[in-house]
């Protein structure tokens, strides 16, 4: 019996509650638990799960995997709250990391989030599991990069950098966690590219850019409509339970924030 | 026949100006490159070869994970000279690189080094490399956040995080690089921690502050003197040719930047 989004998003959530960080960092702990307990909707660790189980992994063994895709989000998270980069006072109604400790100390956050990840991927004997994830973290921070520099015409491919690169790790680290052949695992992450794109313009959607402004509120609607169909098409192309997943499209396909 | 301090130097230059960074990145590698090439004296990559190669390694096979700990370096000051931090506006001689490329851009250059130091140490097969680093790094980022925190009363200890870390690293990942058994590791390692040890003392006598300033420039002195005699007892019981070691440590006992 599959776990639905909620159970595992209560996994996830008890997992970074019992999770150890290095004890070197000291009361630095604090600020990097600060930002991980914000109440964010653990959109790519449930993901990470819900592809490994459908795949027939176990969710004890993806959970550190998991744990680290959101440790790598959380990281970037704090880092674009900095003045020097967004300059935003509030996340998720809560003042942002360096509000609450102070800017050197969110910076210091952020980098040691990023090593911790790293670790948590470093702990399973199959180190692509480390290489994905530091590649997407790579390419993530490029699209952030191009998007203050406006480096790049390309938005739709700004973004693919930005969002789409994680959530695709986030697919790639379950199918690794559930030991899919790696011969086997193109219709899942093709399933991840659309729904890296769903997740995109629904962002746009929701805050009256990207998309939304090239296209209007119409036009993307119909496109996040059309993203999610392609979805769903690719599920319905594996040959696994695929219903959890199923339900987190659509729920990312109405999501209003 | 081993090569000296300033041949190991110009390989991890010539390493380094030709090392591939992740095409995502696109043009915030300009400003990776530019705090890359800042001409330091490769302290950390050098130790690490002269280890490697002195324990019977391939330089050619070292010089991916020496590179490795020189992005941790260079991404340490990076975020340090950050107004945030130390607001440092130069670093020997040049712009800072926020003061180069921006805040933002200094911010995510950080951040790519650091990624890009542990894809670097994930082309091992020995997953210890990417690991040991991993530690050390969230042992550095623990010593720098103790150091603006004042979180620690122990000088020592906190300096021991911030800079000896990364210095034992450099040691640990020639050993790895060279094959060395763990159970031979012993006598290395205590070396690499002597050699930390003289390092800071030196640091702290250039600054005038931290040893210096506990125990007056004649203590600091002489403390460094000893830890230096230390270090070379520590390579005498090392039954290898540790010649560049011994040329390494009387360097740095009497460096004057």
């Amino acid at each position: 019996m599959l776990q639905g989004p909620d159970e595992l998003r209560a996994a996830v959530d008890d997992y970074l509650a019992r999770l150890s960080l290095a004890p070197d960092l000291g009361r630095l702990q604090e600020s990097m638990r600060y930002a991980l307990e914000s109440g964010g909707k653990r959109v790519r660790p449930v993901l990470c799960l819900a592809v490994s189980e459908a795949a027939g992994g176990e969710v004890e063994h993806v959970l550190p995997a998991a744990a680290a895709v959101e440790l790598v989000h959380t990281f970037s998270l704090v880092h674009d709250d900095l003045p020097a980069l967004d300059d935003d006072d509030e996340r998720r109604g809560r003042p942002s990391a360096h509000v609450a400790f102070g800017e050197g100390v969110a910076l210091l956050a952020g980098d040691a989030l990023l090593a911790e990840a790293l670790r948590l991927a470093l702990t399973y004997d199959d180190q692509g599991v480390a290489r994905e994830l530091t590649e997407a973290t790579l390419g993530m921070i490029g699209g952030q990069f191009r998007d203050i520099t406006g480096d790049d015409a390309d938005l739709a491919a700004v973004e693919r950098l930005k969002t789409g690169k994680l959530l695709a790790a986030a697919v790639g680290l379950g199918l690794r966690a559930a030991r899919v052949p790696e011969d086997e695992q193109g219709p899942w992450r093709t399933f991840g590219d659309e729904l890296g794109l769903l997740y995109q313009i629904v962002d746009d959607i929701l805050d009256g850019d990207g998309f939304a402004e090239r296209l209007g509120m119409e036009g993307a609607r119909r496109l996040a409509d059309e993203a999610a169909a392609n979805a769903h098409e690719r599920l319905a192309a594996i040959p696994f339970d695929t219903s959890v997943l199923r339900g987190l499209v659509d729920e990312l396909a109405v999501r209003t924030g």
